[in-house]
């Protein structure tokens, strides 16, 4: 009955729907927004599976509440799928995307692998929420060792082991002694193009930081850092703790080299509140890496003649006070396709998005009823 | 034709309206998300004006891109003014709030200052936007003088000075030679119970010394710090020009007390990355405070019975993946009423608030169509 009383309330005429491009967790909540405004919405996600990267990725635990990733994206999903305003497109991306006459678009979707072809939808408003990346700690920063040495693994690698419980060094399959986390891989950094600060990964580092210690007791974790970022609740809720009850150690310092040396990885840098050099044994080494635009967002934004800043993420028109318009009316974005964001600034901004989403459908409405 | 198009297909049953208490920037970005979804809103302030803390500590220039705050919150508040479905009460709050049989809240308002009295309104959802308040730097904190030695501010000081194009020493009316900002003043701070960390100040402060060095060109300035929390798009927006164009000095250490001596301040504490005590003579003081609630929030979810947190912020119940819904049912919080927020936090949270207040009206409208 609810579901009926919606759709002879939407505030769209026929055919004027929303496309939501990207179905991890900014892309549900925008999906699941601009139907529950009774808006019709096509959710096009080009993997074979909704959820984006915490399940692609296989993430234990949400940073900062350490809920289950794949239970909590699964509700997302289990909340957007079966409302008869949502049709869902697996395996397909957005490969034409031309303004139609009296406005509005038409957005072409190609399937990806089953050779089906490709179809056509007309959309008053999209919303693209195609999201990050990890950076490639391979890439130009090859003084970690990341393809060299097994033990020298990364935020999600890490993560994998947590959400099996299984956290051993990738070299012998034993559970480490020692872990450290090297902040900044691949943000904050000129040299490989990255200036921004990636925001989560002071966050995520540490939350598996006590994930760590919460699997293997005798385990020691030390993170290596040149600022902590925990800002706003992350300060009390992770930081703290961190510290005080799961006895992370935290070194201002940085790392320049991670070499192999008797069985163990040598981390070797400057501990720069004590002012001198460091050398320490570690059994693994997790490179924090940063957030990097996905391939998905950098096709979209191309495919669809979207502005981006030089580092290829979404830029974002008229920002702080409008935080999800891009350069193309009609067009808006949210999450992480924007730049660096957290769970938390994905979700708000999605929900813009579909609030603006469904405003501008109804503007055209409005226009195209008046004339 | 427009605007009574929006209202012909407006989602809300008559009546069904949503009251959101705060004119600030989330206020005033909720109100015209809720107006142009085409349900009626009721914008309620209890200042005399829209535009909230920018306008009402007289700041300078948004951070982080720099615009004029007053004209930037004008152009907010002529969106929503003339508006249709928004009806404004200014010098008003909300002094009683009750549920309706069958739903819904009884909202009764009051009239501060000129004795006309309360009257109520029927609501379908509710969006709090009352913000924050800065740190009073008195209050437990007597280390730094703020209400001792004139030449000892705060941000929003510093901010009223930028803003008439008047940076002087408070004392003597003389420009200063040397400036320096103390960072995380009210904030990580668990001796005066504020164990979160602002967010903001880092990217505050940075912004701040930037436009004294474009004031006056030959002012040295010092940032004294912990971690500079300059996260996401801010390390290349601000933190690296701050440092790199404007030659602004960030010191990592410890503020521990300010002197007078000689007509000037004596700042003292230690260097951390330098290991050594600190002695430093500055010509002003600028304490970054940080964010605490609003005396509107305190007040507001009383008065609403919404779940607050130990620091007075009204809880958001479900984070990360619900960023505004609060402990009651059709009550949705944004902006600085729910923690430490940059202004793009703030205008994200109020549209997914807009959103959200709006399905719920929705919702119910359908249940009552549907009985």
């Amino acid at each position: 009955m609810q579901q009926g009383g919606e759709m002879q309330q939407g505030a769209a005429s026929p055919g004027e729907r929303v496309v939501v491009i990207g179905g991890g967790p900014a892309g549900l909540e925008a999906a699941w927004g601009v139907a529950r405004l009774g808006c019709p919405v096509t959710l096009v996600e080009w993997a074979a599976f909704l959820g984006g990267t915490p399940v692609a990725e296989n993430y234990a635990a949400l940073t900062p509440n350490f809920e289950d990733a794949e239970a909590a994206m699964q509700r997302m999903i289990d909340r957007v799928s079966p409302h008869p305003l949502v049709d869902i497109r697996l395996r397909s991306q957005v490969t034409a995307f031309d303004e139609r006459e009296g406005g509005g678009f038409t957005v072409t979707l190609s399937s990806a692998g089953d050779g089906s072809g490709t179809s056509t939808l007309d959309a008053g408003a999209v919303v693209v929420a195609t999201g990050f990346q990890h950076f490639d700690p391979g890439r130009e920063t090859q003084m970690y060792g990341y393809y060299e040495y097994p033990d020298v693994v990364a935020l999600q690698d890490l993560e994998a082991m947590l959400k099996d419980h299984n956290v051993v060094r990738p070299s012998n399959g034993e559970p480490p002694e020692r872990i450290c986390f090297v902040q900044c891989v691949g943000s904050r950094d000129r040299q490989i193009g990255n200036e921004y600060c990636s925001k989560v990964c002071c966050g995520v580092a540490s939350k598996e930081a006590i994930e760590v210690r919460q699997q293997l007791p005798g385990c020691k974790v030390f993170i290596f850092y040149i600022d902590m970022r925990m800002y706003g609740y992350w300060e009390s809720q992770i930081y703290w703790p961190a510290q005080e009850q799961y006895h992370v150690q935290y070194i201002k310092g940085i790392i320049t080299e991670v070499l192999p040396k008797d069985g163990k990885l040598l981390v070797r840098g400057e501990d720069t509140t004590m002012g001198r050099p460091m050398e320490v044994p570690m059994d693994m080494v997790v490179l924090s890496v940063g957030m990097e635009p996905s391939l998905g967002t950098r096709l979209t934004a191309q495919t669809l003649g979207l502005r981006q800043n030089k580092y290829g993420f979404i830029d974002a028109a008229y920002p702080p006070l409008d935080t999800v318009s891009t350069s193309r009316p009609g067009v808006f974005a949210c999450g992480a396709a924007l730049g660096p964001s957290d769970l938390e600034d994905s979700i708000s901004s999605a929900g813009a998005a579909a609030m603006r989403a469904v405003v501008h459908v109804r503007d055209r409405s409005s226009v195209t009823a008046a004339g």
